[in-house]
């Protein structure tokens, strides 16, 4: 099945107690089809970058099956930059430049052949924009699944609520899901946040795993405790791309199949923080993966 | 087979987002206790109080098997006292006071029958008192398990490395463990501390869980998403009393057995935070435990 991503292509500049990368490849859209290419392979992407993007950069998306033409080059223009220096728990990290360039007037085209995707993820971005690309779907794909965060709960709450009540899936963290719903109890969070409209609800929780709510149910996905992390940028990004990418490919959105859809999401993530940028996305071999969903498995293994 | 505890018995104020109660049951001890009791039926109990703290109390530790030979009353004096108010998101907490009355001459003296219990927990206290009281078993228990935090780091490292080394199983939370350790990845942490002695790391995490790092491997214990969260006071010292508890109680000390004792510790938390103090605590009916330990089976299960 084909999956549409909308997100950003950016720059980013990075700094973490374990070493520094200076204006290499990121943004959400980048992460997430990289993480879904190892399952997906009729990706669509909209974009949009500068004519400072590196051409070689697009070649190695479409070698990895994704189709760019809904990636928007603005010539004259410089691609989206953001900086950022995480402290030393990596759990918090201060924005020190963001240059919307491109993005400040980004407006998403979609490709007549992008307009019947199947599985649609909506990556981090103003509501308007995410609701912009559901509008231009000439068939409702079979799952929407939309990332936010806390600034446009702040900014563009009323777009945003109507943008949730467009989309089967909301990907938030534990403090946005709070924030949302006036609710300290997750349960009760969820609850709420259905009531909007989702069905399902992923509360990301970084090196603490994610959790999966479906009508009563819920499911947790551990994170591994890794011997090394670099840097935890685009982390959820490849957890969302590796969640959509697995539910395309396998065109099952049964809550049993979320649920593996979730351990995918959080195997790739594992591998993610383990290098700057996308280093270590780019050459994951299928056996490592198959080895990291067994650690997965036996990292909450035990008989009663 | 039979569990020793050392730790506080205390008077607690508290105030979350959700209620207050004011100088009610509290003491890492005392909730070590409770848990425990539930499955270790001969409990030895090492600690001080005041001649304010309510007999009826007494009688309520003895009743559910717990020896209190060990707990001296300080006649003319007040128990220890701590006040504190938990933030919005209840991870963080301030403390408003803290009286240590009888506790800042506390002199532990085992009962000779207490010397050659099987278990040892050592609740969160001074360095020099966790390190008396193994000094006085007459035999060496077959697992000593302890508690501490990051204020004992700062201001007696020695005392508490030294301390470290005589234990199996020593409980922190990540900060901690990082502390410690000097090691930001909980996988080089723990290598660290088993180089110290403790052949298990437990780190616990609140509401997101625990790990149980032994050898190479590591076990993920997750929290249970609540419907109603009150009060966190004693949910970590739950913990070590519902793993201690069961540990004792199948004296079985293999990695396999621990990973279900955590599993058993993080089931009495989920409790213990549904409300204030030993409320909940006081009244888990067998058939209440099975069906959480169900839920924290079903939360983590998937078929890849």
């Amino acid at each position: 099945m084909s999956l549409l991503t909308v997100g950003t292509v950016a720059f980013d500049s990075i700094e973490t107690p374990f070493g520094k990368a200076d204006k290499v490849i990121g943004g959400a859209a980048t992460y997430i089809c990289w993480a879904a290419s190892y399952f997906c392979s009729h990706q669509n992407l909209v974009s949009v970058i500068g004519d400072d993007w590196p051409v070689e950069e697009i070649d190695a998306l479409n070698k990895q099956g994704v189709d760019t033409d809904g990636l928007q080059i603005i010539e004259g223009q410089k691609s989206f930059y953001w900086a950022g220096r995480y402290r030393k728990d990596l759990n918090q990290r201060d924005t020190l430049v963001t240059d919307l360039n491109v993005l400040a007037d980004f407006d998403p085209v979609l490709p007549e052949n992008y307009q019947d995707s199947d599985y649609l993820m909506l990556g981090n971005l103003t509501p308007e924009i995410q609701m912009a690309v559901i509008r231009q779907m000439e068939k409702r794909p079979k799952l929407i699944a939309m990332d936010t965060m806390n600034f446009w709960m702040d900014v563009a709450l009323d777009q945003l609520i109507e943008t949730i009540r467009m989309v089967d899936v909301l990907t938030i963290n534990d403090e946005e899901a709070r924030q949302l719903s006036g609710e300290y109890s997750l349960v009760k969070a969820a609850k709420k946040i259905f009531e909007l409209g989702p069905k399902y609800l992923v509360i990301k929780k970084g090196e603490h795993g994610a959790l999966l709510f479906h009508d009563d149910e819920v499911f947790f996905a551990p994170a591994l405790p890794l011997l090394e992390v670099k840097d935890p940028t685009g982390a959820g990004d490849t957890f969302a791309g590796g969640f959509m990418g697995y539910l395309a490919k396998t065109d099952d959105i049964s809550f049993e199949n979320l649920k593996r859809a979730l351990i995918y999401g959080s195997a790739m993530a594992s591998f993610c923080v383990e290098e700057f940028s996308l280093n270590r996305l780019r050459r994951i071999k299928p056996e490592q993966l198959q080895k990291r969903l067994s650690q997965f498995k036996n990292l909450v293994h035990y008989n009663l």
